[in-house]
């Protein structure tokens, strides 16, 4: 970390934080048994290097970005923007483990608790601080669906720089909530492709129906904060950075168990989309299992719709559609892959984080793929008991876990672990029909 | 309360509840320096007794409706259910004091936490506690933009039992979020009249095109429940029991001001629909004052279009429009008056809770009333500064409280308390246009 960066941060606005909220991330990067394979130039396939990424990210995220520290600090004004949610609960499932009849004994980590409703926020705070104190103005950013957009829209309210989002335009027309819940925040969002920019203007010209889509967002995004050096870029998964940000998750999990007087986690469950949330929950477990202190087994939860990691190759790839991002080493579906609509709308990328890529290449996380009806199903089973109704990315958490512990696979007494990474309270229009 | 009843309660299931969880509820009506006026039989003006409301209602219920003493136990098995969002968080705002560059020291007190994102299953919960262990299998109820009925969908589901809301026609078919949440935990929802009931039959007869009202629905609630024994009726606001079992906001509220290292909130402000809300977080409050050991303005917050406090009659009236309840004695702006539409669904009441009614008529509390538009400002103003996007009813806590503060009626050091009762997640249409 950059030294300088440090002691120009703000000492926090003196709110008191708890001391389980965590004073530091972990980094996977520190225990992988073997490095991961760099990100490329798509230009001349060498390495990226720092500097390459300067126009678009704040010094302190890309050196987080290539760091192998173990522990990066997490500076106070953020942790204080964490205690308005952290430390998340951990809850132990007990009327869901009665009415499964299992000797297991079943907990959940509910990451809905944020005024954002998902696991998003771990990110986007900080992101927000560092560029905040390298006198970065505004950030630009692409949402889908509108979780990361309204997340970063929300972190930007609090440290005083204004946000602006494209959202995909099939999104933005039919699911206002999240586009005014960034309004709310004070937050500009546009539907892309949109007349604002150049990349915007073209593709409108090509395709004058088109629906948008991420691909298209990121574009637009991108070229706006590479034109204004007062605006950088913020992403809300694959790139290591926000791994690290999320590890917040696993690390409060640990304190928890022990907390509760459990030795381990036997089984840990979470959904991956893009990796952010299963990186979360499971890398601080897997560094520990890494340095011998522990034998969880760690299962990423993927949509059979869409199951990069399960069916997909392992092999370099872009992050986008476009084909302007690095190339990454990763488990994909091919940059082209176009998913269907299914419900859980963070679930549908075609690849997956390059660290959780690394994670699973090496056997260190298991990937399995369910179906959205079986879900839906497990989140209604999780609703009734427990009463929180997930979201849809979750539900694929708690079917796995539900599947793991009807099947009879869980011993009497085995310690189960479902990422329950958010509220589902504006997927609803989802559950329609499933009940 | 009934020692048999509390004999025949459930343990609980073990779940471990933090001792910051209530142990009892405060009833104000151990305090009031002079007692309530009575309920009156509609038909008889004669005080309503314990034994006429045995029909809708748990006897431990009507046993509470009915009681004097000052603190009520809370069963462990609904301790255990509160424990998923309880204590709810007190939060010192200061990123909005520093907005407003007040020297006054700002909290608030958070309930949209809950799994309904509201105040409402803090009696949602015990109501059907205490029907369960009196053998009641299901229970009905009206609800108009939802909350209620979610709540008690919720807390039904929990405690293994069904549940049946009929829901203003008008809100069920614009509004469909709601009633896919209450779907969601099991319970049925019907748009309201419907042909379920002789009194929907017999009022879509009269009133082919009507788009229900609350009055309507709540004549169906009651009717399916008076004629099945397994069935009774719940009622989310204005009853002494409601009341009652909303006090844990208060209550918590105590303790955490405490642990603060206040003396005491010198003001607090909270929004009051039917009351339910303004109760729970100002009668404990008010119980000290009267004991003596505090000194605590309370200002209750109403819509300046529906100003039952302010601008409304202190006399007995019906709680409902058919005329179907018992008399109440309360601030009224007529059983008959139809409020305008607007977007605090939750403060449209004609009336106000007989507690708060007889707490207002005393000079206990202090009513005020702030137009829609300065309310929504006020959110607009707390989202951007603390985070969180509030619901349209708690705009109106935090917009007397911001003005109290910018009026310089506020002094240095000056402890206010703004009761947030609710998340605007699934309001965020009321904020369009308005930021």
């Amino acid at each position: 970390m950059n030294q300088n960066v440090q002691q120009a941060a703000a000492p926090g606005l003196g709110i008191e934080v708890s001391s389980k909220v965590p004073m530091h991330w972990y980094n996977l990067n520190a225990d992988f048994p073997e490095p991961m394979p760099p990100a490329l130039d798509p230009a001349t396939d060498e390495p990226v290097r720092p500097a390459d990424l300067e126009p678009l990210f704040a010094k302190s995220l890309i050196a987080q970005e290539f760091s192998s520290e173990r522990y990066i600090e997490i500076p106070q004004p953020v942790r204080e923007v964490y205690s308005l949610w952290r430390p998340s609960p951990l809850r132990r499932a007990v009327r869901l483990e009665r009415a499964l009849g299992t000797g297991a004994r079943i907990y959940y980590k509910y990451e809905g608790v944020s005024p954002c409703g998902s696991h998003k926020p771990n990110s986007s705070v900080p992101q927000a601080y560092f560029n905040k104190i390298e006198g970065i103005e505004r950030l630009t950013t692409e949402t889908g669906a509108g979780q990361w957009g309204a997340s970063l829209a929300f972190a930007c309210a609090l440290f005083g720089m204004g946000s602006e989002t494209w959202q995909v335009r099939s999104s933005y027309e039919q699911k206002p909530y999240r586009r005014l819940q960034m309004g709310v925040y004070g937050s500009q969002c546009h539907p892309s492709p949109s007349e604002l920019t150049e990349s915007g203007r073209r593709l409108r010209g090509q395709f004058p129906d088109t629906t948008g889509s991420l691909g298209m967002a990121i574009s637009e995004a991108v070229e706006v904060a590479a034109k204004d050096p007062r605006t950088h870029y913020a992403l809300g998964s694959v790139l290591n950075h926000v791994m690290i940000h999320q590890s917040v998750i696993g690390l409060e999990l640990l304190d928890q168990l022990e907390e509760a007087g459990e030795e381990q986690a036997d089984v840990v469950f979470a959904c991956a989309g893009g990796g952010s949330n299963a990186a979360g929950m499971m890398f601080p477990l897997l560094g520990q299992n890494l340095r011998g202190g522990s034998t969880t087994r760690l299962v990423a939860v993927e949509p059979a719709a869409c199951p990069s990691m399960t069916e997909g190759e392992y092999r370099y790839d872009f992050g986008d559609v476009a084909g302007m991002t690095p190339k990454l080493m990763m488990y994909t579906l091919g940059a082209d892959f176009v998913p269907p609509a299914i419900h859980a709308g963070g679930l549908r990328y075609h690849g997956m984080s390059p660290m959780v890529s690394h994670a699973v290449h090496l056997g260190l996380i298991d990937p399995i793929a369910v179906d959205q009806e079986r879900s839906f199903e497990a989140g209604v089973a999780f609703a009734r008991t427990e009463g929180i109704i997930p979201a849809p990315e979750s539900t694929h958490a708690i079917a796995g876990a539900l599947d793991h512990v009807t099947s009879g696979a869980a011993r009497p007494g085995e310690v189960v672990v479902i990422g329950v990474s958010g509220s589902g309270v504006l997927d609803l229009a989802a559950y329609d029909g499933r009940f």
